[in-house]
């Protein structure tokens, strides 16, 4: 095998990217998919709308790789240079492809405008191309070989760009990268583990020698797990990992699919007709949002109250003034109130609440920032649980306590099953 | 003037970048940052952690640069090799910092843990290099200089990567920057002006060649307009032009300082101490988040209607049922009175409600995904605005929804301050 077989270089085009001016959405994204495909990604440049400077890239990365892919500048103003700078790398002409013209007249057509003659530059490509259709806009991508390197160029809009890479790419990718390099992957979501104790529990499988390799990400009290295996035989190796990772942690994961609690616990009610409602103090509506965000939640979401003052947890949710006087706001008692209220008042089968201390004010040595109590109430049982979380600013506390909320309510969910 | 003068490239280093699982958080901010100070950006390179690629990188660019900013690879374990690999490009010996050394010793022991072997390599830096010292974390970065260009080392973690930026950094390389580089900033936030209306009305002030640039960028609804004046006098080109911005298109501007009219409304309900409520069907909990999440609030926040269902506009927010009937639930009868039944039954003094369809179901030829009311209550007066967005998915429609809402609302504030 060729030191260049499986390498790849990702290089990035727009005066706005090196400017700073917007943020490089593709490149990541790019980096894990042609991982997966067989290849590994060495570095990655962002240059600007400059023509020199793209030949002068891919001049220099073409004889260390087998391929380069290119994002960005194919638009039709005279700032788009990336395909006259890789004709001009490539040392081929540009040639204008009548087809293109008619699908972009097309394409404006269909929208009710007029295709401008601008717009004619995006039909251009460099002689002997193969085209890469866009069936998300109107610049179609092409590719190329230069000095042995293939060269791809996409479309810089983060969905135009996915569309033609899995639409015109992906396949013929995966048919060129050296087979024992492709990565196949397992995905675990895991909440209520602290970081420590997850590395106590699987340590030995972190090394970085290990096969599968193993990383992990917190964020919000969930831990992302990756698992990756390379090469042949790589399917079964990770099969058996997988299944000793779901032995020894399978009371944390709450997903293999999804790393948003809020998704998950959505799924379980939309599965089960479970009516739903919530009561925010601390979370503020966050919790209704996230869980509204998902589609198809009207048929079980009756209703939300945000009682952010002490008025609206008496007069909303009926919670008695004096346990309000008794345990403060920012009690065990007042969140099992509030969910009892949320459930009564709403109808609700399953009703969660949240209260606590988000910061930055607010805090006492008694209740000090980051202090969360979420309560449930189900079928008419209410509980609650306690978070005592680091003070790392309002939103920090949020995430937190409302994946804290959804995961106590799918484990309430999955136990009623049993 | 040197070709090189004011020419920046950014070196940011870590496997888990060109491997995309981690996004690059610090070069957009660099990018921008390096521009007010006078620096031009030319190109950003993500390598791995690996001396011999991050050595032939600076080999490369130090004689097209007056500036590289090299950002990561500063920790402790043996993968990080950045400051092995900036000694090897300059030719010089590591040496062992015994200060540094003492002063890791001490922020490890003022966090109750002790310091271990390996933080010792936080220690090391090229021989003659000056020190950048960081207030944030345990590994100070440094500069030294290679081939007549300055190379400044950063810390990763963006926390730390800005601390020493802005402490040991920034004055120092404004006093290198050539003079008539440094650039003048003005931003701009409108909403309610749709993006080629302001093409229309300021078409001329976007041209590439203009002084002072003009760029804008829209997102939910908002335009960000950003005027950028370069060089000597640019303080007096850029004022001159900020007051004709205001004066063609104040209607529309809601900020200069804060891109987000939640944050906006907030500061207007607490600096005039208006008591708030709102009512949410399709927006769904995001308004009232959006609020909580505005320190201070606490003082005029009531309390949030998530009335998702039907019956929950009727039974918490008195939305007469055979209005319901009469018009759905999306229509501007509806927001109306969702509006007035939150500001009644909360005593608040302003209320806004929002009613739409968010998709991407429960469309209809006469109801398209897209079509919002956002009602407002203010001292008894109640109205409502419909928003037609393009169906561009759940967030999308809700964000806008939300931005529309805060901007209303402003505008009601201001024109009973009038």
């Amino acid at each position: 095998m060729s030191p260049r077989a499986g390498v790849a270089y990702l290089l990035t085009i727009g005066d706005e990217l090196i400017a700073g001016e917007q943020r490089d959405l593709n490149s990541a994204w790019q980096a894990q998919r042609l991982a997966q495909l067989g290849y590994r990604v060495e570095g990655v440049r962002l240059v600007g709308d400059d023509e020199e400077e793209i030949a002068a890239a891919l001049t220099e990365l073409a004889p260390r790789a087998s391929l380069i892919l290119c994002t960005g500048g194919l638009g039709p103003t005279l700032d788009d240079l990336t395909r006259h700078a890789v004709a001009r790398a490539a040392g081929r002409e540009l040639v204008r492809d009548a087809e293109v013209v008619d699908g972009i007249r097309r394409w404006f057509e269909a929208g009710g405008r007029t295709m401008t003659a601008a717009n004619e530059r995006q039909a251009l490509f460099p002689e002997g191309a193969t085209r890469l259709e866009n069936s998300a806009g109107t610049a179609p991508g092409f590719r190329l070989e230069l000095e042995g390197c293939d060269v791809a160029v996409l479309p810089g809009p983060p969905r135009e760009m996915k569309t033609v890479f899995e639409e015109e790419l992906a396949e013929w990718l995966g048919s060129c990268a050296p087979v024992e390099s492709r990565v196949e992957t397992a995905r675990f979501y895991l909440f209520g583990l602290p970081e420590s104790d997850f590395a106590d529990r699987v340590g030995e499988w972190m090394d970085r020698d290990e096969s599968p390799r193993m990383g992990v990400r917190a964020s919000g009290g969930v831990l992302k797990v990756k698992l990756e295996a390379r090469g042949v035989g790589s399917g079964e190796i990770l099969a058996d990992r997988a299944a000793a990772f779901r032995e020894r942690l399978g009371r944390w994961i709450f997903s293999e699919t999804s790393p948003e609690p809020a998704e998950v616990l959505a799924a379980h009610l939309i599965e089960r007709r479970t009516t739903f409602a919530c009561a925010e103090s601390c979370t503020g509506g966050e919790l209704a949002s996230r869980l509204i965000a998902q589609p198809g939640i009207s048929a079980v979401f009756l209703e939300g109250f945000v009682t952010y003052s002490n008025a609206a947890k008496v007069e909303r949710l009926g919670v008695p003034e004096a346990l309000l006087e008794a345990h403060g706001a920012v009690s065990p008692e007042v969140a099992e109130a509030m969910a009892r209220g949320a459930s009564e008042r709403s109808g609700a089968r399953l009703a969660l609440s949240t209260t606590g201390v988000a910061g930055p004010d607010g805090g006492t040595p008694e209740k000090p920032v980051g202090l969360v109590h979420v309560g449930i109430a189900f079928d008419g049982r209410v509980e609650s649980h306690e978070l005592r979380l680091p003070a790392r600013g309002r939103a920090f506390v949020r995430t937190w306590a409302v994946n804290s909320a959804c995961d106590l309510a799918r484990r309430a969910l999955l136990a009623a099953d049993a």
